[in-house]
């Protein structure tokens, strides 16, 4: 194969020229191994930033960063395998009832999940909530659990695509985040990594997701679908509104509360929604004939719940922890909720200690923000709008300043918007 | 003045924001200090290529690189003090004629120089070919050599704008040197740093050239001039040609004794007339009524250049170090010398071991390329008309190729373009 001088092809990237497979195929594995410098990387990212990459460049991208790493096999399950990603939102706790929903129909759910930073939370934060859970689970273990229960959600491994571990921390500091090709292929090359054959996409667009604009969130969702089918993975992806926030919870034991809502058959309308949606893409992508509605309604999804629960040491009975300090907003005059901002809601969630800042901190587990109306609804003046929990109280006044221009109460009605706003196959 | 989040700052000049004089206050010296990262810098740097400077950023990021250092002060010479800067040739010593002639005149020439990297020579590189002669020189020896003799010719200490000591490292490490702002502020700063009253700069252009185009030329050239008035320092440029390369040798002790040539009143006719225009614009910003032509003919330039390199250890009667290897290359035909790229003569005396490809390696002071026709003359079959010259005769193959697609002879006559293309003030 032998070796570039990564200047030439940052230079070449910069000035608009396509690298070669070859060349890719140098690069990746050798920024992995320190042999090209963060420094000459990060250039890189910002030359892509600007010029992006094609599709044949993106494809040898991607096969180059899972190629860094080991890759996972769920051929031996007795279960047809499917997964599903989302890009993150406000309250977006739709995993935590799609897998055992999925499982219960008869799939086998390998949910690699992540933690958060910045204003979305992560699942794996949302599920240390529950007393005993742990995200760590061994190989044979999340094997067996597959195969028995059908749902797992739990910590990638590092040894998946370790070349997209390192790009993706070098990304977050260097303003490199949001290019839609690295975007697609950090996100794929784990999916792909992890062995799944069929993958449902939930592409969040809106204020409080990270792609803003719609025509961005349809692009990635092409690019990702792309990468996927190419790489033999059966891919769906939705394009799903972010505007408000999903739900009636952000934070962490409060999502995980609103989770179990659902299954037992209750839950607010839109996560209900959504979670079907994206069941129903999963069972056909993964060639089951089943409705998920069933699975609901039986009591079925529950009992995959709790035994998926129990299966990594934590115990769905105990309940929930509850913040410390909670502080309640009421409605200022009675009329229609017409505005609820998602970013807003998100950030006083992560400021009451939700989320983090950096990759090191801690998350408090009862923290978050619940609110009782959606987009639409009437309130009563003085009726409780929002409740604010958290354990540390110095924090409420920075998480009320961000809530504070997020919501208004108007003469209504208010304009709600499709929730579900497209599918690229 | 408070701390800022560098990511911030990236993301802003991606996106197309300019950055304030506060944050840019911020991040030169946090950048310097180790604070800002350079994964961090190099992202910034290539959003920079991208979107550019405008001028009020430039102004102060050249103010914040000076900032970082100290600053020299000349004002206790009894000469006027002028520099000059060359964005760099193939060929270029005009340094070293200039600098006595214009000494010789009546004015004080402080050439603080740097060492050669890649295709284009160092002044200093070239002078250390001088048996005895020493770069470095303190502060106190330079103030008196400048009182007495009138020129020095000597390394810029660390203490000078060491932001762009270090920032100019990162950039050619990571594909980032070509952004005219940068360029701009690179050189200014340590011009305006060394506290030189007056300036002549000589922009190269052509396929030999660091600026190729001539329109990126003569912006680079605008900027610099506007960056040089700005910081009150009277300020010409001049745009030069860099196609073919200057006079007829490319190298260290080749190109000395070319300068040498010049200042007995021989030599190329065109360094004879670069080094008079790039003379006589000196005097001019200096304040000096004088002609350099008569310093030359009198052979008061001579004597000039004798004491600067006695005053630096140097002895300048000792014979120049030959090339323990020579390859002559003949004329394979009778005809005119049509081309003669400075590029590919560049990088032949590179190879030959005249140039260095990394800092830290050495450069032979004998290694380089003479030849005994330019571009419009007149050459028979079998008359010499290259000599390559290197102690490290594995060499000689890869000159050679690099040399071979550089020239040509046919019926002609050949075009001669001026080799003065403008001037800007």
């Amino acid at each position: 194969m032998g070796g570039y001088d990564v200047v030439d092809l940052i230079r070449a990237k910069r000035d608009g020229r396509a690298l070669s497979a070859a060349e890719i195929d140098w690069l990746i594995p050798a920024y992995t191994a320190g042999q090209v410098g963060d420094e000459q990387m990060a250039a890189l990212a910002m030359a892509i930033v600007f010029r992006g990459l094609d599709e044949a460049e993106l494809s040898t991208w991607t096969a180059a960063m899972i190629a860094t790493g080991e890759r996972m096999d769920f051929s031996a399950l007795s279960r047809p395998v499917v997964d599903k990603h989302s890009t993150g939102g406000v309250g977006d706790m739709i995993t935590l009832p799609l897998a055992p929903i999925v499982a219960a129909c008869g799939a086998a759910v390998p949910q690699l999940s992540g933690r958060g930073l910045g204003h979305t939370g992560g699942t794996l934060d949302k599920l240390e909530a529950i007393p005993g859970w742990r995200a760590e689970l061994a190989p044979d273990a999340m094997l067996r659990l597959l195969d028995e229960v059908g749902a797992v959600i739990c910590a990638a491994g590092p040894g998946l695509a370790p070349a997209d571990k390192k790009l993706y921390a070098l990304r977050d500091v260097t303003g490199t985040v949001e290019s839609i090709p690295l975007i697609a292929s950090s996100i794929m090359s784990k999916k792909i990594a992890e062995g799944t054959p069929a993958l449902v996409l939930d592409v969040k667009t809106g204020a409080g997701a990270f792609m803003q604009r719609r025509a961005d969130a349809e692009q990635l969702a092409h690019t990702m679908v792309g990468l996927g089918t190419a790489a033999g993975v059966r891919t769906v992806a939705y394009v799903t509104a972010m505007d408000a926030p999903l739900g009636r919870a952000a934070g962490n034991a409060v999502e995980v509360a609103q989770a179990v809502d659902v299954l037992r058959g209750g839950g607010p309308s839109d996560v209900v929604e959504l979670t079907l949606t994206l069941a129903r893409a999963m069972l056909e992508v993964a060639g089951v004939d089943a409705d998920p509605a069933d699975a609901l309604a039986s009591g079925k999804a529950l009992e995959v719940w709790n035994a998926m629960i129990r299966g990594q040491g934590g115990d769905p009975d105990a309940p929930l922890p509850l913040a410390r300090h909670t502080r309640v907003i009421r409605a200022p005059r009675s009329g229609v909720l017409t505005r609820l901002d998602a970013r807003s809601v998100g950030v006083a969630a992560w400021r009451l200690g939700a989320g983090r800042a950096r990759k090191e901190d801690p998350v408090q587990a009862a923290a978050g923000v619940t609110w009782t109306a959606g987009v639409g609804d009437r309130v009563e003046a003085g009726q409780p709008l929002f409740t604010l929990h958290t354990d540390t109280p110095e924090r409420f006044a920075r998480a009320e300043e961000a809530l504070s221009s997020g919501w208004q109460i108007g003469e209504g009605p208010a304009e709600v918007g499709p929730l579900v706003l497209g599918r690229i196959d």
